[in-house]
């Protein structure tokens, strides 16, 4: 069976390694295995939620709300948009999908930061796009513009802030680079830790109504996955202008989230201290790895989501730390695939991060004893 | 903004009107409305389902474990195939979706009858394929093979049984056609409704393991959306040679499933009879459809579902049927945007069919003092 030619540059996700994959492979105990691999929220989902989940179990037999009214208006009174500036998405994964399926074909340009979420490329060669990414791996929009002004673009991927590494472009220049961009690239801001940069940093924040009011060829994008704590329910969000939205819904699959996941979304929108309070955690334990990595010598990327970006020296190697703290029932990511050498932490809880630094500490005893 | 021109002539998908948009455009209470639209189970979800997914809400911040291990493994005891011939989408929908984008592009033939699963045209809309209808509603292999020996096809869509019109292929005609179909052409057979169709006749069942043991260019889909009570939770699964799978596994976005929803599969699986249970009872319901119908004189396609089809004669409109049903809170699919004066009707439990006919007998009483 012959399938299409595109399909054989796919490469696929490599996710974080779940908690029951330790459990088959290592033998490990659940209870004794700290994931700080897929930057979920650390403190769980909201208990507002669990609740009204735990009410409505009886429903998983109905198809859901293919319209999506409630969730749409809790959205968009949230956001000050209309319900029809937004499309709802199997997280917002599924947003950019649809943006690249709907606005790219064979050899499409698309433009990109050299080290940024792993999804953008993996769709874009979906469609056989051309892919182009700035030589910087933190976002450098000095080189998007001139990737732009050479070769110019159907999409262009920003990711603010940007996973994995964690750092975050302000906004003033933000809307500047985007004042020089067509009306016909699509511009996809990828605010999936916006909530985190906009209590880190004011002038990062990309407020979604302002953004498609100024610009009408940009796409914002949100997720409950991660401050929200739903990374296991799968909603995301896309806001836009109407044509825009009604282009991607062209390509919306009928009932594409569940009905659980719906109403898990409508509950955390009015559980909003929750939330913040788990960022505001965030932050305090952010500071603990900073302080950590100083002491150890190594270098961090300051960073304004819930993970961070720890880089090695020559001496060590990332894929020696992945794997020790593995067998120790640590999962982080390695971020040896993006051609770094480095690891990318979830911020986890302060047993998690304690646990964490006296294992890497032992590890690293270990190396330096070897030296 | 300018998107690609196929989007063009892709018409958005109707689904079954919800129970909430009675609530809230008839001001129908939720208890007194009975949806018979969306061919869900109408006996719910197994309770050890719903007990299951009270016991795991706490997890809903995780992401899924993405390599499906333990799903995977249950489907594959339970059909005698590896955990290799197996992808899980979010629905058997988004499996179709798959293999229309690894199979298709602009201006593929695909061959599907003349009346049958929305999506299989949808979806191929959406890469702009030639879609090519056989003259018949319901399926007619000889019009499946003249079309193929014509024009040939990138892939042929075979419902069995077919939804919305309910009629059934025996499984010898059906390996019969497939005797003549090139290697690298995707037949998919979509059997959704197929625990229905085994349990009332069994030369109509296709069993997956024989069918891609004998033809390594076929695919089988199958759901919880049915009659395993899950439709909210979104899960289908699609089975079909290594090749295939790995194909189609290069478009699996990542997570496109709930953690909730792979627990409810996997633990639904573990109540057979259950679903069995809820099997039996449709086809007793059945029978007094078929007698209903017949008494009044219209007349009904042989089901092998869990909905029956109802045509009228040229003095009733369906659209006026369905409308007035939805009056008195009975939501069904009118069949009018299909072409056929006709409705269909979900089998629901005794109490909501005997209130379907009480109801229908009203405005069928209606029209005749009228007349």
């Amino acid at each position: 069976m012959i399938f299409n030619d595109v399909l054989e540059n796919v490469k696929l996700y490599e996710a974080g390694k779940p908690i029951e994959l330790l459990v088959r492979q290592y033998g490990i105990k659940e209870n004794d295995i700290i994931k700080l691999a897929s930057n979920e929220n650390p403190y769980g989902t909201s208990l507002v939620v669990q609740n009204k989940i735990k009410s409505i179990v009886q429903n998983m037999f109905r198809y859901p709300d293919d319209s999506m009214y409630e969730l749409k208006k809790s959205l968009s009174l949230k956001f000050n948009v209309n319900d029809d500036n937004i499309i709802i998405g199997c997280g917002s994964d599924q947003v950019l999908d649809f943006c690249v399926k709907a606005k790219c074909a064979y050899s499409s340009n698309v433009i990109m930061s050299n080290t940024t979420f792993a999804m953008y490329e993996i769709y874009s060669n979906q469609v056989g796009a051309n892919i182009l990414k700035t030589k910087d791996d933190l976002h450098n929009l000095e080189q998007f513009k001139m990737l732009y002004k050479k070769y110019g673009a159907d999409i262009i991927f920003l990711c603010l802030p940007n996973n994995p590494l964690g750092e975050c472009l302000n906004r003033s220049d933000v809307y500047d680079f985007l004042d020089e961009i067509d009306d016909n690239t699509l511009v996809i801001v990828d605010g999936a830790y916006q909530e985190y940069a906009s209590f880190k940093d004011n002038s990062k924040k990309i407020d979604p109504y302002d953004l498609i009011s100024k610009y009408n060829n940009t796409i914002y994008l949100g997720t409950f996955s991660k401050a929200y704590g739903l990374g296991g329910m799968r909603i995301g969000y896309g806001i836009a202008c109407e044509n825009i939205i009604n282009s991607l819904l062209k390509l919306r699959p009928p009932f594409n989230i569940t009905n659980l996941s719906l109403q898990a979304a409508i509950e955390v929108l009015k559980d909003q201290s929750f939330v913040d309070d788990c960022i505001s955690k965030n932050f305090v334990q952010m500071k603990r790895y900073e302080d950590y990595v100083i002491d150890k010598g190594f270098c961090f990327i300051d960073s304004y989501t819930n993970f961070i970006t720890i880089k090695f020296d020559d001496t060590i190697k990332s894929c020696y730390i992945f794997k020790k703290l593995l067998e120790n029932g640590i999962i982080v990511r390695n971020l040896k695939s993006y051609g770094i050498n480095a690891i990318r932490v979830t911020i986890g809880r302060d047993f998690e991060n304690t646990k964490f630094f006296n294992v890497l500490d032992n590890i690293l005893l270990k190396i330096s004893s070897k030296l």
